[in-house]
């Protein structure tokens, strides 16, 4: 979903192709023989792998549209964090919410509700996470959105009685047909 | 280690403190207060956390200097790559290595031996990772060096046995002085 949302901001015409992950085809196996995992963008028949690294691609060559990252060198370090705690804290505890039980259950709940505010923090009162426009945190973090419902149901909370500041981002984003033409329907 | 050696690399003049993880110092929780961990890179007054990403960011501000990224995107996508596959695997299982017994260690030291082996066919036959200087991929694995002998130790194996190749490339990034002065006693 963030290689689709950078490739639809950037206006680039791509081929999009689903994966049966329990039966992974030859093309997969071969573009990501390392992890074996989707996505994979391929451009000029090679492949980049890894999504936050896709998107980082995508906005250094197609450079001259809009960019996702800012050009300031402190700025652009903060949105590499920020998109990194976004795989390494709420992706990991918004699945724990989904899969674990009891005590690890809760745990991870009040991680994830933690990881959010801290990011509802983050954006403060601007529209998206890098100002004025969509940017590279932005489509690091947006396609939680399509689990939020998931993560709510499993874990029996509600993220925008904890986040409404949030939650009002997720829309305001949704509102962008680059994203809520990539995002899964929940 | 990694944010020391690309100041090095640069020519950046910095000061270095130690913290007690045991009794963390007020500034350490103030320039991280988000993961609480070292590095934090502090420029200009202004905190710049995890490795990786501080690493980056003397590479752009610094970029008049020896490039540790190459400025084609492609090579770029694939430097950090490899980089957070450091992070991903070469770190886990290494660590497993060390902490686990039994069953789970023999898995973790078998992972372990296959991310090396893994980065050692990607280095092929180039002195650097970044071809014929040291660059990012370089700076993000050659820390990990200075705990093969632990890994060693714990986990029963030669790593020299295994990727001799890599090791090869381990003692050629030692004889930099920006390396050898950055890595911790093993």
């Amino acid at each position: 979903m963030r290689v689709r949302i950078a490739l639809e901001e950037k206006g680039v015409h791509y081929e999009y192709t689903e994966q049966d992950l329990r039966n992974k085809s030859h093309l997969l196996l071969q573009m990501n023989p390392v992890y074996k995992k989707v996505p994979v963008l391929i451009h000029n028949g090679k492949p980049i792998c890894e999504s936050l690294i896709a998107a980082e691609y995508v906005d250094e060559v197609w450079k001259n549209k809009s960019r996702l990252l800012s050009p300031h060198p402190y700025k652009r370090a903060q949105s590499r964090f920020w998109a990194d705690f976004a795989d390494k804290k709420v992706y990991r505890s918004g699945r724990k919410t989904e899969m674990e039980k009891g005590e690890e259950k809760e745990a991870a709940k009040n991680d994830f509700i933690e990881s959010l505010k801290l990011l509802e923090g983050e954006l403060g009162d601007e529209p998206y996470f890098e100002g004025d426009k969509l940017g590279y945190v932005d489509v690091a973090l947006i396609p939680f959105y399509g689990w939020f419902h998931g993560y709510e149901t499993f874990g029996n909370f509600s993220i925008v009685e904890e986040c409404p500041k949030l939650i009002a981002w997720c829309k305001r984003c949704m509102q962008k047909e680059s994203v809520s033409k990539s995002l899964a329907d929940p």
